[in-house]
């Protein structure tokens, strides 16, 4: 390829961890939800999506690479991204036209139920977004690709407004705190052995949509008032309030799950183990000091404050004694206690058996996508 | 003692399961409940709780014996029933003040979580009726010891409304359809292995009223129409309906322990496993052959018509292979098919591990409380 006939574009982009969930969709080909949403953006040392785009008017055909397989572009919400930035770029691009090929890839595993769509549509979006030159707002274009990704086209603490356009053009996300504002702020992620079938997200919210009455109920009254609590709560870093707001909501949309018909159960006895394991601890301290919330499976992300993290380890490390620790903490480092006995008589949880745990990461707070300068760190 | 003087009854009443849950109270003292319910009661043949009561004026003082357990009279629940009984009763009756001893006992397992105490109570409740010679409907009294046990005061189908009196005098049950009227009726009562900290309903009801959100939803705004459907499916026998509202119902109810802060969850793996196994049949018969229920605890209850029994009996034990088959089935007699290869691969659901179930009770409906005559059947 003539080099000075190509435009290559390198972008990373975080994954995003809900305090305030997105269950239900009000335009399924639009991905526009039935409530607000909000949450925490997750350093991208650890975890994210990194894709590169070369554009070339000597390339034959648009391809697609994911984690090293070539996906097909006959994919109604990859057409639709390219379709809305493309509108959106100026007519006057001398490289509008031109073919591309993507390469995208993840660098935590995308079966563990971590959210890998989101960073990676967060990060296409982003790429595009650079590569045709558009300045503006590009959230609720990454939101048609997987509705999260939204989220994670900012840093810091994001809220996704559902909007009100049947175009879906105001459902978009805006930063509401950036990650500096509460640096304290720390997340472990337990990856939870489950060999249970998977159940796609998309048609379990569609099932919520259609049967369940207190989903309803929970869109229309509870998730607004939870919301404004959580934006001031996140504002005046309130992490009492954050924390149990964080889990009321976790614990809403679970049980939404389970009204679902027929039911679709995501949280197992580990997952639970794991709840009561934060409850035991926070009454152990007479406050706060730990949140679990929950996506769709059963890992758990527990959302604490530096000072925290040394102490609640030892709690899970005692209840759940890991197998392979050479390959079991990501992350931030983390240092091993002993667990003190009043804390373990306070628990009451027996010691689970080893195993339930695949392994723990440890990150905290972080920036938005970010586009990498430096020719070495393309995919390409 | 002077066999002249003294009065003895012996009655014997029934466990009931409700498809319409009870969960919930408005008076926590006097056990009025914030929806409607609705049962179906269990055949004694196979559980039943027993009690004699002796009354004589020469007892010095009030017994009772619980399983062979002296219990205190120091019980809010158990002096609200003598009380309302002795009050309607005549107060001609030359034994009114006579001091009595009360023996109870169930006939399975107090532990397994099997609804004990409201059979308990409306044995009580049934026999001190016939002590005190009240032919008034004491369901209101039943309830005053255990909410859920003045459904156990009738056979068939059972309704509990909650009635509108502050004092509860018209939160009674009445049946709505006798044994006899849906005769093909079967309950499977798979009796799960869990060995994790119970927590009493009692507790779990109070923080569900004083926590989520939804349960008002709930009783307000779901209950009275499931309940409505639910009674209309009975009457006319149809089991599609019936098994959809029933399975809903429990969904519901499971749903708002979830939503409960902390969360309550009863349901562990295998419970949801024996969920998926009946949606799986269902489908796989394009109807509605079986519908699963749960209380306060893992087991799954199982309503189903007699010509579903053998096929989903076979689906049962290929899922859950039984350890110790001596003991392991109870009740009614079940044949053990073979699963067909069809529905193995239908179900989709990989083999548990022996041990899961503890055992099954096959059962039916049954009629309600019944005053034994025969001096060899006192318990005393």
């Amino acid at each position: 390829m003539d080099s000075s006939k190509v435009k290559v574009v390198t972008c990373i982009a975080p994954v995003n961890i809900a305090v305030i969930k997105y269950w239900g969709k009000s335009d399924e080909n639009l991905i526009i939800p039935i409530n607000d949403s909000l949450s925490g953006t997750l350093s991208m040392d650890f975890m994210c999506a990194k894709t590169t785009i070369i554009a070339s008017p000597e390339l034959q055909e648009n391809t697609f690479w994911l984690n090293g397989k070539e996906q097909s572009f006959n994919n109604k919400r990859l057409t639709n991204c390219l379709q809305e930035v493309k509108r959106l770029a100026s007519k006057s691009l001398p490289h509008l036209n031109w073919k591309f090929s993507i390469k995208s890839e993840n660098n935590f595993p995308t079966a563990a139920g971590l959210a890998s769509s989101a960073a990676g549509y967060a990060c296409l979006v982003s790429a595009l977004a650079k590569l045709y030159e558009i300045e503006d707002n590009v959230s609720f274009i990454a939101r048609m690709g997987s509705g999260s990704a939204c989220r994670s086209m900012y840093g810091g603490w994001v809220l996704w407004c559902k909007g009100s356009s049947p175009d879906g053009r105001d459902s978009i996300a805006k930063q509401i705190a950036p990650a500096s504002h509460w640096p304290e702020m720390r997340v472990l992620i337990l990856v939870v052995n489950d060999e249970r079938k998977k159940y796609s997200s998309t048609d379990a919210m569609k099932r919520s949509v259609e049967t369940s009455e207190l989903l309803k109920y929970r869109a229309n009254q509870i998730v607004p008032k939870m919301t404004k609590a959580c934006i001031e709560a996140i504002q005046k870093k309130d992490f009492e309030i954050f924390a149990e707001i964080t889990m009321k909501e976790s614990n809403s949309i679970h049980a939404i799950c389970q009204d679902t018909y027929p039911p679709c159960v995501y949280l197992n006895d580990t997952s639970h183990t794991v709840a009561n394991a934060v409850h035991a601890y926070n009454e152990f301290k007479s406050s706060n000091k730990v949140a679990y919330t929950y996506d769709a499976g059963p890992n758990a992300v527990l959302y604490l404050l530096d000072s925290s993290v040394d102490e609640f380890m030892s709690v899970i490390n005692y209840l759940f004694p890991p197998q392979d620790t050479a390959e079991y903490y990501k992350g931030l480092p983390l240092s091993s206690n002993q667990l003190s006995q009043d804390l373990k008589m306070a628990l009451n949880i027996p010691v689970q058996e080893p195993g339930c745990l695949k392994y723990i990461i440890h990150t905290k707070i972080g920036e938005g996508p970010k586009i990498l300068t430096d020719p070495q760190q393309h995919l390409l």
